[in-house]
């Protein structure tokens, strides 16, 4: 979703809370550590404008760009099937 | 791995076993818990014979055929991009 994210809507950067906003749902915790586990891969650039306080931006890299369309591949498919998969989630809870 | 492991190698079920060996390094849990989902995401049945002992195999349903090839989408770029993950990895963490 935060590659979505920044592929879709900030091509150019977001910041932090930008993201946290766009992402209903998602912990602190939780984006904190998937942004920093896509700076790590090489997926993701962490960018720090030395301003007071610091500005702090992430971006895709290019090869973050490239996961993209795989990964769309693979949303498309979950989109068109998640009721499917609800249903039979609730049929087999009872 | 399980869903490449079933469409690929064996479209006419497998045992936990089976599956187990020819899915390197992974443990009976993890295994197990996969499964699991997988059968309560409806991707896969799990089919038990009675006999003694009972026989258990697990198969795609077609629900869970259809997710093989988005997926392969994804495998194709990981295995594409994985030295250059890893590299990135590796300069980070000096």
């Amino acid at each position: 979703m935060i590659v979505k994210q920044l592929s879709e809507r900030h091509p150019d950067g977001a910041r932090f809370a930008e993201l946290r906003r766009a992402t209903p749902g998602i912990s602190q915790k939780m984006l904190s550590q998937t942004l920093q586990r896509l700076v790590a891969d090489g997926l993701v650039d962490r960018e720090v404008t030395p301003s007071t306080p610091p500005a702090v931006r992430y971006r895709l890299t290019s090869l973050g760009l490239s996961l993209d369309g795989p990964l769309s591949v693979v949303r498309a498919w979950a989109e068109e099937h998640m009721r499917e998969i609800d249903d039979h989630r609730r049929s087999t809870a009872d």
